[in-house]
């Protein structure tokens, strides 16, 4: 069994429309800020990655607004690498206000070489350090033929 | 033929992140610039349709991203609704600078009652407004059956 | 002696430009992030004084640009009130990476009647509960005559 | 006599803050985009000045709100050079809304080399570019013994 990563923020003032609820457009920097703490927490500072030599790019981003959130609401965003490619990555999320579910997207993102900007594999620290965080990635490949 | 709605507008520098391209967050909101000026061209001033007692909440967004962008870049964005059904809309969206794709992407909204938050039908002035801006949607239904 | 409220937080990707450095109006809403904390710590969830018919609204803002901050930085943010006087309340500033001063700030908020929008006298409890973390107020006034 | 460089921009959505009006922070964005247009008319692409080795970093800025602006108002942001020193600039900004001062402001620039980051004179073809839009900057120092 993995326990999905969650990052806990609380919804400011300015992230919020004059419909009095977070613009939807900020639940994809929430995704963003979830995805920083993961790598802080399972491999390491994200500008380390970058000195290294390699930097993610996003490729894809699904949004599904349930609920809303308001001013001064503290959310639990949680974060799960569902697939681990060879040079791309998707993580599931889910942002919840207390038991609501108000959230639920995906984000894929490429790997990239930092100077030439080109696709890149994943760096083995970064795959080593995830994995513990994924849904059981084996388990796709290894489901036994009908 | 359909020509779709399309939207001018240049990368401000604070839209854009240390890579110094468009962080990703803010496509979504140059989808939402573009849909209130769609509105403006097709029905009128969005808060017109709020005085009128409807007003619209994101259900879902999706975004490809398919080529950077930088400060100080000319966008066009273009919106197509492609499907106006009773309480819901769904519109397509494409980023280009220049020739170039650079996003691609898709927006679900839903009606609602100004006050009550609930549900509500598309109003017809706005149905009418936007079905010339829209894809053959009758299309969709009166496919011959093969 | 007063001592300073602090509020702590972590530079995010989204909040820095193209320079690598947190983009300058950004400070700004990190004025009014460490402002609602001090809130809370002093008197409460800030929606309960809007739900009691008080509000504030911003009459102005300086910022003092000393060093640059990046992403992933912890910043500082100590806020100490200058000014408490009958309808308007002067805040002080300091944003410190490490013993860095990255930024010297001033707002100036005068509170409003939610309903009129009119100005009114700062409620009897926001009073009390921010004195202790002013400075020495009441020196203003009780400076002896020459 | 001179007449001040306006920019004239529309309040986005999100833009606006739970009060319904432009949140207070974005007055700062907003003098950054009239900025980059005054340069774009007075001197050439932002981007050629910093290819060209040449960058700004603010220094200060000061913002006093006068009156509120909401979703789809459309301000008109003048800007004019008050101080072109050796090393830096102030410039003087105004937000209208039709005949309505919604804030008035002020910004000071330091020009520094992009490479080592240090201070640099203000670049020649910069200084001429703007002259003509500043205040009779000669005048300051030319003004008669009484």
């Amino acid at each position: 069994m993995t326990e999905a990563f969650t990052h806990r923020l609380r919804v400011r003032y300015s992230e919020c429309d004059p419909q009095g609820v977070v613009f939807n457009a900020n639940y994809v920097t929430y995704f963003d800020i979830a995805l920083t703490e993961l790598w802080r927490e399972a491999i390491g500072p994200y500008a380390d990655m970058m000195a290294a030599g390699a930097d993610m790019v996003v490729a894809e981003t699904r949004v599904r607004y349930l609920a809303p959130a308001r001013f001064d609401d503290v959310l639990d965003i949680s974060i799960v690498p569902t697939r681990l490619g060879n040079t791309a990555m998707t993580t599931g999320m889910e942002v919840r206000l207390g038991e609501t579910l108000v959230v639920e997207g995906e984000m894929r993102h490429v790997f990239v070489d930092t100077r030439s900007g080109l696709k890149r594999p994943i760096p083995d620290d970064v795959r080593r350090g995830l994995e513990p965080y994924a849904v059981d990635l084996a388990g796709e490949a290894s489901a036994p033929a009908p």
